[in-house]
């Protein structure tokens, strides 16, 4: 069995890779760190990891002996503290924050805000869409793992780009579950605010951004310019993100349609389909995208349970590939559909 | 015009009371306080009074001259110290929070855990539910604005108990909106919390408890037994609550019929209905109650919006009562149905 | 007082319009019909209405005597039918169906997928959006209320394509509470289906297009081209529209901003504000447009009530310019906020 | 691999037996019959389904060989038409309707108005909820499965009922979310009627009474009186049953939860807690129950997955226990919490 640890286990990101990992045949939760909750039950937190799981937060990650595998799970400026000791000591690391994903540490600090204190390993980590990077995530000993609007986004979005059917300026219209703004209450978040509303927020400045211009930019091969506005809607779990690109070829729904079943038709967990549904993959590691020709623009949609796909099931996927397991293992269960 | 003024201006109930008043013909809102705002328009915090209310909050209510009747929108322990004062200005006061609803001051130092400070006023305090107490509104310069939950279950429980037909031991299941929490963002209402569960709180010790038993002591003759399980359900606003009877003598579904209807057919904002629905009450001052005999129990349904007729709207047809206009003015307006 | 009429009573839109008119002052609701419910009292159907509107409905409106003014609060294709026949008594209408949306009978044919039988009428009727049609509205006999998408999206971009800043290729993504689909239950506003999910529908497709299209056309001076994905959400009231402009000439936020407000600052019931909200709207006739510089690139929020400044709402503020009266009378109301 | 059938199998319970079964290990979904989809692919209607199970939809159950066991997943009165013939070929069945729930015949036809079919099997069906009626399960080929509200509720009262502590007189408040109303649109269900609202229904009439009390007989020892009120929330999935007691003997808060711990100790699905959870248990097999004191009474909550140990994980739990099967397999995941 393989040991790995879980640091920030108290968040919403920390208690779903519990649960996920809670029924992995290969791997042992044999640590998860919490600073408020040190020494507490994990259960207590999350109780619904009642028998699946015994096991007391500790305060730090380097209190438990022989892990194999690291993730982190806590807000950005952390994990870049914690991962060069866990790489020195030969412990691989998967990080859920946005710490890893940016290679251009100017455009880290412009969008965050604060200095970047790892600039070796941010040139070395692996953005963790598997899709797309999974040779790299293979043989990588940090993974950035993607951002939940930048999972939803970068499927629907790349394998058009690489087409080079349309244009790079793309404008994205995304709608995010409440459960992505994590656990901490908040005026948005507060179910009165949100709970009949849907509220755009971040217009222009959501720190995704970069992120998925970065990636996008591999894939167009010159630079992508994202218009990107959330929103925040009143479900709990699910985002859909409605991408609006230019044609600059003609191309009928046909073609599309080719590009992205050539693209998606041997994956395990993205599926290219006539109409996206957020149900279809709520509480599970799977994906839907769907693309329409309207004239001469194309909408591609990209679906996603944030927490899953868009957080803790792609991390998950991608231990699975550094470890050499299967990338479905312990993922391969379907959405829940109603 | 009176001059009213608002203490307590940011939070929902000091914001329905603007919202209520910005439309009464007789009325003029002269102050709204609030500590963290103070000297900000109100519309910056209640963008929906634009056009209506063109006022910047103070810190002091005493800042206004010149005021006929003031209504104490804070949390509890606040109206205490602000009451005095008023009264002996010759300022009328409605006090929306539960400093005065409990006349027995040992009842409320159990409940509330603090001392209460100005229990002369304790005793002369009206409480502010006009279908039952109206004559003594109209004289008042003191009420005490009943809670949401009590409002609905005394409307729903009241009939039936003053009739005799029914033991005095009474089982309320209620279920609240989240805006019946109030503007302060907490774990519980968060959406990710709540915006899929129903949750049961409080249980056997919500604040609310003593207010209804007292209230309900005064119709049934002798002391009411109230077993009060509040539960939040992710609606934004409405209470319905489920109050279930023991029968003590042989009832029809038509003697219970009877019973509301000579007691609520000539009210104008309580109705006797064969269906509850919340959505028929939301956005109005109106209630909804119902009532069906089942075997040897009664279960009778009272239904309101928790921030109108459970809160702000209540507190202007008190006003209007206490200023000897006609109780319905700048509250005949129809529930949204839709 | 006038005597109104409203053909179509049962759905959301008659039982709106019975809701604000039941308490304007200038106006008496002398019929309502209703196919399936004729002979029942109409508080049967809307039992918000009990204390309002003591009326039953009818089969037909030629039924009743000296009607002034008749509502059309159909599913399209009925209005076509009913409103020859009361124009030619003197009866002014106001069909808040698409039925007389479109002046071009060939578009409307292609998007109805039937023939329209009132080209006519179709030539003279009036496009009902207030705030820029004032003074047509004023004049007129017959008044195509606009759709709910139209409005909110009209009142978001008109005063930007009239400023020449932006090109007329707009890509436009609105999200729709479920009582804009009306009220007959349909899989897709099943609640299981909806409640927790975000359902684009009628991708390019959707008869709110041409409308769109057309209102743009007025302002843009050349053929806008509208791509339009509207999206189901589990909210019951409140449409937010996002629509995306390329910018043209260069502009600063302080260029648009002054665009809005010299367009908006004296309306009654359009706001340019800085961070749109659905809430702020809901329950009223008033609408909040914002909009934002992204680069060369421009988003403008339009929000409204669907079934009152989409709909309902906005055919009484047409009635009070028909009829003389001020356009605001019996909608001077706020919206909730909370 | 034991091949297994599902009758009924477009419906949500149908859905969500696929669902399950998809990934559980000893199992194979060898037909799924649907009237209006025969002939189509399952995934059509269950998109969730793609990539586990590549079947189309037969029309009936015998076009199907060597089945070794069939769910009956439709609406009441057709199981009785079905069964006889299944288990006359020695197949096994598991009926998720009401169809063999109720021993007597004569209360049966008075709750569903019609007759019963199959009196012979009625009399040996076994009610199947494994944590009370393990072994008989074991030994049949007919398991009639509890309903939703049915196995919520007995769940929460029978460890008190069997304790003797309490009077038989029980008050059941329960909130479902709307997936319990199945998959068939209807005004209660469409999202603009109870998206904002709780609407109490078949208050006094519904269907699971009989069951519910017939359970409750069985611990009670004597005829135990159920009054049930059940509501309509607005969550999807999720069942919360509040069931109020009277205390016949004195008990502290200790004693009764050492009577639940003691029933529920060894149990893998079913949890004793301190504060109930629907979202802890959404999604999973698991059940909640939790009980307080309260003065001279007692209020117990039950809490599942509608869908799941509500319907199709009980079916599975059961059909386990039938085959031999260790009762988890295929079940053992936790609850979503978030």
């Amino acid at each position: 069995m393989t040991r790995v640890g879980i640091i920030g286990g108290t968040g919403y990101a920390g208690g779903e890779l519990a649960r996920i990992l809670a029924t992995h045949p290969d791997v042992e939760i044999a640590a998860m760190t919490s600073r408020q909750n040190a020494g507490k039950k994990v259960q207590e937190s999350h109780p619904y990891l009642k028998g699946y799981l015994d096991l007391n937060f500790t305060e730090k990650i380097s209190e438990t002996p022989d892990l194999d595998l690291v993730f982190v799970a806590t807000p950005h400026g952390v994990a870049m503290k914690e991962v060069p000791a866990l790489l020195e000591q030969g412990i691989k690391a998967i990080d859920l924050s946005g710490d890893y994903r940016l290679h251009d540490v100017d455009v880290y600090q412009k969008w965050y805000g604060h200095e970047h204190t790892d600039v070796d390993n941010l040139q070395d980590a692996v953005y963790g869409l598997p899709e797309f990077f999974r040779d790299e995530i293979k043989g990588a000993d940090l993974v950035a793992n993607p951002g939940c609007y930048a999972t939803s986004i970068i499927l629907a979005c790349g394998p058009l780009l690489k087409s080079g059917l349309v244009g790079n300026d793309i404008i994205v219209d995304a709608k995010s579950g409440t459960s992505g703004a994590g656990m901490v209450p908040s005026a948005r978040t507060h179910h009165s605010t949100c709970g009949e509303s849907v509220i755009p927020y971040s217009v222009g400045s959501h720190r995704h951004t970069p992120e998925i211009e970065m990636a996008v930019d591999r894939f167009a091969g010159s630079h992508a310019k994202v218009t990107f506005v959330p929103n925040l809607v009143p479900i709990v779990r699910g985002i859909i993100s409605s991408c609006y690109f230019g044609l600059e070829k003609e191309a009928s729904q046909e073609d599309i349609d080719s590009i992205y079943e050539s693209q998606y038709g041997k994956e395990t967990f993205v599926h290219y389909v006539p109409e996206p549904s957020i149900r279809a993959v709520v509480a599970s590691n799977h994906a839907q995208v769907s693309a329409r020709v309207l004239g001469d623009k194309v909408v591609a949609f990209g679906v996603v349970d944030n927490l899953v796909k868009g957080a803790s099931g792609q991390a998950v996927q991608c231990m699975n590939l550094m470890l050499g397991l299967d990338e479905k293992t312990g993922l391969d269960f379907p959405g829940l559909g109603v």
